[in-house]
């Protein structure tokens, strides 16, 4: 049987298995298939696991299909090269990552390790040990990052989920370059335990998916308390399934407006307000609102990842700088260099931008606004780097703050590039968030299956 | 009527006004006459407040009492000084401080404003700009700090009750030394709106009493959400006032034991040794745990203290470094030399240690540790500042986790100074810890009124 990986979701490859039309099997053959046949020139994976990397037994669990893991979070038996394997990887991990274990719990089988930005620390996913991962949508293109691997392997049906993290935007940046759905949920959702820092305090795991309701999901096996992370909390999981269908009608939506979101690129404004007009033909009242403020969030979280960065990699920056890329040095060295007045400073304004958005989401039910200003770049030319400096623009304030955020892929460049949108809401409202980015996807019934695919 | 205002508490005095025996204004003369019969010694008040100071009409509110307030905190129409008159105080506060709001609220009178330790960043109470604050229990001792003023203030008489604040002990500190009640509530649980901060991310406002209940009774009237202050935290206050009779029967209970708690002096182990075989008397399991990071907890919160400070008066410091006594200027300095890196580490620990009390908390219901590792040293000679360092040793921990602490008097040494029993309970857990207090107070029935007095 001839199955095309990206054509299939995990919720409708998962009612082929219940309907004895495919097994779990050949849905990791189809994307091992899909590896050899595609990699070579995406470059998503840095090692693809053997079949001894799942336990033995037949696909019994929730979720048994084949999935992607960042090469920052460990899988017992294969190594963590968190893409800067001069100083990582040089052995097998030992134990797997909480949300591994989660994962082989509900039956999913590991495709092996993506390419990620270095350290994940930057958000082109040009890296300069294992070469940059090019873009589904345009093999000139970057995919963004740093969960770089992770979403050019879900868009190419190389992987039916992958695992990403988030500091600044690294699961949404990513899916928004590539035509992919990214969920970074709230911060203490998803334990960060095996998982390599880079900011303690930032850090998020999440899914990337070809649907709104696989990362739902995901989202639903990844979830839960870990007493072993100390940014775990323990907060009820809900069933995102159960309301993922209920639509928006009555939702107070805010769209980001003013200056600082308005900058964005021409066509990604279009097609966000075409997003935008179709939760209200479907029923949400949408209201503009000004947050001048995200700017400031958007620093703050970058002052904060290099100097937790900085923190965790004191004694590789001191014993070996030039193992570093160029431009993760430099951010580590920014990082190093900062006082503790400015991280205080950045301190305040996660608090402030916290206590902003605990009293706008009394008000409204959701926030819409762009993933990224601009699609993606070329990866030739010092474009790259300039835009690498606007990517994280529209995400940052939303790591600071640990509040859910999903990207959503809303439309396309004339180029052909991806749009993404974002939906933001209150701190644990996940469901929130999956809901409305699913009534979008049932209302745009869009298709992102890249040409090259 | 001749009224001794410290023979009484909040709770006698109002069943007191409700038996017509007394009325709440003649609370406020006995305090008044009290200020001008012990403070000249004691110099506990930087600013008594004319009448003016309270709104018309008559006391009608749940806690219609005299209260002194720490100078660090707004009072419409007083100076703030903060202890440190060259940089603050040179106009009357416009508004009230969010707290200050809640007890007008309730019916209380402001009596004045009390001394504090410069800036409240030390645990002397030494102002080189006001004087020493002198211990009730023995004119030649410090109180501690940094609200020195206001445990003085209380443990003489001069005020029902007074309000602290408590950064890295400032509220439990002077409350051990002076033999009163000092409650840290949990971070986030009463609003520092109108306060001058020390720490943005460890600072507390709480009350200091001369009962367990009264501390009960005021935080009933201080809880509560402020959408304006960034820290406040939307949880339930509760009723702290009923379950306060119910006793520790059957509570696992742990006393912190190993090398770091038991450094302290043997005069205050053996009373807090005492006051854990009440306890088990009265039907707690207790258990011995060993907690070492305690150390680790202590030192983060005294070098991210010292950073946030100094982030909060880099203007002052810069400017006028001279304006600040040496100890403070000392510790403005520190923090501003420190670098980012020293503070991401900080910031780990504190992660690292919620972490460690969520799991032990999950385990028992309150710990018990001595507030302060020894009595209240001299004022003069270098025993104080040396001493100083040893303060805050088991308070520390607290802020940095966030956690509620109750201090309560639990005996006195061979000379006569005061010891106090910290209890420590879970993340929004203060009915615990006061329901714990009030066991032991009514089980133990010491009488804490300074001769003096």
């Amino acid at each position: 049987m001839d199955l095309d990986p990206a054509a299939l979701t995990i919720s409708s490859a998962l009612a082929r298995i219940r309907a004895g039309e495919i097994s779990a099997a050949s849905l990791t053959s189809a994307c091992r298939a899909q590896i050899e046949r595609l990699d070579p020139a995406i470059n998503a994976y840095i090692c693809v696991a053997g079949d001894g990397v799942r336990g033995a037994g037949p696909a019994a669990g929730a979720l048994p299909v084949p999935v992607a893991v960042k090469d920052l979070i460990n899988v017992a038996g294969l190594p963590t090269t968190a893409g800067a394997p001069k100083f990582f990887g040089d052995r097998p991990a030992e134990a797997d990552a909480f949300v591994i274990e989660k994962l082989r719990l509900a039956g999913a089988f590991i495709l092996g390790k993506t390419n990620t930005h270095e350290i994940a620390l930057g958000v082109t996913g040009v890296n300069p040990h294992f070469g940059p991962v090019r873009n589904p949508h345009n093999l000139e293109r970057i995919t963004g990052g740093s969960s770089s691997g992770s979403a050019a392997a879900v868009a190419a049906g190389m992987a039916f989920a992958a695992l990403g993290t988030d500091t600044g935007g690294s699961i949404r940046i990513p899916a928004s370059l590539c035509g992919v759905v990214g969920l970074k949920p709230t911060r203490g959702r998803v334990s960060t335990r095996g998982v390599l820092p880079l900011s303690w305090n930032l850090d998020h795991v999440g899914p990337l998916t070809r649907s709104v309701r696989d990362a739902a999901l995901m989202l639903q096996v990844l979830a839960g308390y870990d007493p072993l992370d100390p940014a775990s909390a323990d907060v009820p999981v809900e069933d995102y399934l159960i309301h993922l269908e209920d639509g928006v009608e009555g939702w107070r939506m805010a769209v980001a407006a003013g200056e600082y979101v308005e900058a964005a690129d021409p066509e990604v404004l279009a097609a966000v307000g075409e997003a935008v007009r179709v939760f209200k033909d479907n029923g949400a009242q949408i209201e503009k609102a000004d947050l001048p403020w995200l700017s400031d969030l958007a620093h703050a979280n970058a002052r904060m990842t290099q100097a937790d960065a900085a923190a965790f990699h004191r004694e590789r920056l001191e014993a070996h700088p030039d193992w570093f890329g160029e431009d993760v040095r430099h951010r580590l060295e920014k990082g190093a260099a900062a006082t503790s007045t400015e991280y205080a400073l950045a301190r305040r304004e996660q608090a402030e931008g916290r206590r902003r958005f605990d009293v706008f989401f009394r008000k409204y039910d959701a926030l819409l606004l762009p993933t990224t200003p601009i699609p993606a770049p070329p990866i030739e030319g010092t474009e790259a780097i300039q835009a690498a400096r606007q990517l994280t623009r529209f995400t940052a304030p939303f790591n600071l703050t640990g509040l859910p955020a999903l990207s959503v892929p809303c439309g396309f460049t004339q180029d052909g590039l991806p749009i993404g949108l974002q939906i933001v809401s209150r701190l644990w409202a996940e469901a929130l968030v999956l809901q409305a980015g699913h009534a979008f996807e049932q209302a745009v019934e869009l298709d992102f299956r890249p040409a090259f695919s």
